[in-house]
């Protein structure tokens, strides 16, 4: 008989954990549906086909394959006696494995996309709350199951998706009541810039660097540049342009004067204009109170991005951001649907619960679990305490009635150790007077009520620790 | 580029299927957490070691492995250069998998009490709801990844749990709208019914007998007791019992007659006894109006069950049970740590989500996503609909702006497809007035509205269908 133990980088979580992490679920899923964004769940497991070759050879190494079992086999004997498929000499990779675990969300809703493609409504807004799973070496803050939050619009290229991505970024934030700032950029003025270094094909190069800016610093950042065959004029353009500053006007206005030949960075700056201009119009009037910034310096790493990119980062706690997204143009290209364009964003939900567990910002009531506990006091008094109870349940109030008469200490402390606020004592002498003791753990304050009286009892007290 | 599809005996989840089951899902979860049922979440992936061998041989076959990658071989070499293990010629089945997916729900929760059972506040009472796995042929109405939703309470012998648990069927259903019958049973009984028969031995082929009487008939059954070399004497007394009938009162009063000598089987009958006559108190007093109904029928077929069992029939559709469960005495022995009893009972979700589909059953207002789209009629008219837009949902209505200016047509087609009750027009004439059109789609009832009444209109509709 072996202890039992947990695979490395996998978690349980307890009740307070589920509760917690359900709150910030459940928020954003809230913002989500306001923005008419609707729910997309996929299987954990694809077929192997469908990830690999996805994520470059670094992600194909850490997608967790799934053995095929008897059934598979048997599937494979069938296909070849009729025919569909030959008998191989030798072992091919199919003979071992055709189905993985989900790596992401990004391309499972691909594939969905693809294969829904002519029964969505356009523009297809989805979103997908999943765990997904990566074979990495398990280390702090970093899990080989874990949780992504997506929300994408498909089949769109208005700006008005963007607006409404950083307004829920905003939205999200304030309700969680964290302090964040949303940084936001666009990739056609950094291949604008790329062109004014002597091409396009430079983007990357450029991106890169500019990537590690807040890690090492313009000095090193230039030195990257020169390394990666950069001239001092080329070099000396990407400075400028990393140390425009000031409010999003400002940054706005310069940046119209360093791009007026190219049409692409125009277009860039137009949009951010848009973007920023239309929130701040209606955050002003009634929408949240969003800090939307211009950063020059965000490029976002995934080549796919092709317009807006988007960053979020959480304001008085050092971590990594805990959100990001931008927009592409082809989603689905790889599963046989070309010309797709969208725009995404996703919430860090594992940072985001760490940082609201530094800052202390879970609300009290997230604990909420049992609000009362009946003590069992004999045969006839648990027999009333458990239609008593019925009657709480119908009204929402979540009740318990102690599972066996044993001395109050025992039962008192179940109660504490749960966390549950109030306790009532329904022994023979209130059994025969028809009253039950309502007693408030925090306060010590305790009441006499009725049975009739019960239902109307408020048990809302202050904030408790739930187990 | 392959066609992109989904392996086989998997489902993904759209926008309305996902409302609905989130719709049984949080109904079932409320009613636990009225009971002080608190949730746990489990990884998908577990150990090997902790499933095999639990589920039988054929259910050893129908766990999904999941493959060692190179990160686990390197972590294997780390451990023989450190001397921790040996070097092994030839190739071991842990040299391919060392984890799989979980298989049910039981296990997982098995191995967390046993991990964490000195911190554990007992009773201890779970609920989980989580897809497993298997890899069991596909066919209709099974899958090869599906939910289970279990609740157990564990580290107790009191009988007010199975109260509670009978009393939870009954309060979800009577939510659900759903009328079923809870058939209720005592290990206890079969195994008096066995002992009169000859031997507790006896017990076994008793029950396997008795679970297909509802299929192969009372004949039938006599002659597979007499294969399984019951005499006629027996089979005439396991007759006798099966053919009891009446009101629970009725079959209560009889089984105490036959089984006079046993005290097994009396404490069966005593147990429901009280479960029976508690619910029906509770339930004429305030409860849910549960139809609990005594079924010496029921055997239920897990060889763990040692008290009470448990099984939901939905009334008037046929399918098989939609829910089960029952008293165990030992839930983490398995595992290192004896003699923790328990009771637990599953809901059968996939299946309740047909009974509610084929009866029609789920509420109208499941559907609800978006209540209100904007046509997007210019520029200056779509930024003044976002700043309202911002306006309703901060007070909770879900919006959306069409995404572009496009003919009248097609936004309507927009809105219809996606079953949004409401349509707001704001075209330049409007803009001009401060006001705004309200279009019901269903009623053809059109409103004119001011900017600042719209906070205060009301979206409730009639039923409406989502996509």
């Amino acid at each position: 008989m072996s202890k039992p133990s947990l695979p490395q980088g996998t978690r349980d979580f307890d009740a307070a954990t589920v509760r917690k992490r359900n709150y910030i679920f459940n928020t954003i899923k809230a913002v989500f549906e306001l923005y008419g964004f609707q729910p997309l769940e996929t299987p954990a497991m694809e077929n192997l086909d469908t990830l690999m070759g996805k994520y470059g050879e670094e992600g194909d190494k850490l997608i967790f394959k799934i053995l095929n079992n008897g059934l598979d086999n048997e599937a494979k004997a069938d296909k070849i006696r009729a025919g569909f498929e030959k008998v191989m000499t030798g072992r091919s990779s199919k003979d071992i494995t055709e189905r993985a675990l989900r790596y992401d969300l990004t391309i499972p809703f691909a594939r969905y996309v693809a294969m829904n493609y002519n029964q969505l409504t356009l523009p297809f807004k989805r979103y997908q709350l999943q765990p997904v799973w990566r074979a990495d070496r398990p280390q702090k803050g970093r899990y080989r199951e874990f949780y992504q939050c997506d929300a994408d619009v498909v089949g769109s290229r208005s700006l008005v998706n963007e607006l409404e991505l950083a307004s829920i970024y905003a939205t999200v934030f304030q309700k969680l009541e964290l302090p964040v700032e949303i940084r936001i950029n666009n990739r056609k003025i950094l291949s604008a810039l790329a062109a004014q270094c002597g091409g396009a094909e430079k983007m990357i190069d450029i991106a890169i660097a500019i990537d590690k800016l807040d890690k090492i610093g313009i000095e090193k950042v230039k030195e990257e540049l020169a390394a990666r065959g950069l001239s001092n004029d080329q070099i000396h353009l990407i400075q400028q342009f990393l140390e425009i500053s000031g409010t999003n006007e400002e940054k706005l206005a310069l940046l119209k004067t360093i791009f007026t030949d190219n049409s692409n960075g125009q277009e860039g700056i137009q949009e951010l204009e848009y973007i920023i201009e239309r929130s701040q119009i209606a955050s002003e009037a009634s929408g949240p109170k969003s800090q939307i910034s211009i950063d020059l310096t965000l490029a976002r790493g995934l080549n796919y991005y092709t317009g807006t990119i988007f960053e979020v980062k959480a304001l008085g706690v050092q971590i990594g951001s805990i959100g990001g997204g931008g927009r592409y143009d082809d989603l689905t290209g790889l599963f046989g649907v070309p010309n797709v364009p969208g725009v995404g964003i996703s919430f860090g939900v594992d940072r985001i619960y760490d940082v609201l567990t530094e800052l202390n910002l879970f609300p009290a009531d997230v604990y909420s679990g049992t609000r009362l506990l009946f003590f069992n006091l004999g045969a006839a008094e648990a027999a009333k305490a458990f239609e008593l109870m019925q009657e709480l349940r119908a009204g929402g109030i979540a009740c318990e009635l102690f599972h066996e008469t044993v001395k109050f200490d025992k039962q008192f402390k179940y109660a504490e150790k749960k966390g549950i606020p109030y306790v009532a004592i329904l022994g023979s002498q209130e059994l025969e007077a028809e009253i039950i003791v309502i007693k408030n753990l925090q306060s010590g304050v305790q009441e006499q009520v009725t049975f009739t009286g019960l239902r109307n009892y408020s048990f809302d007290s202050g904030s408790v620790n739930g187990q």
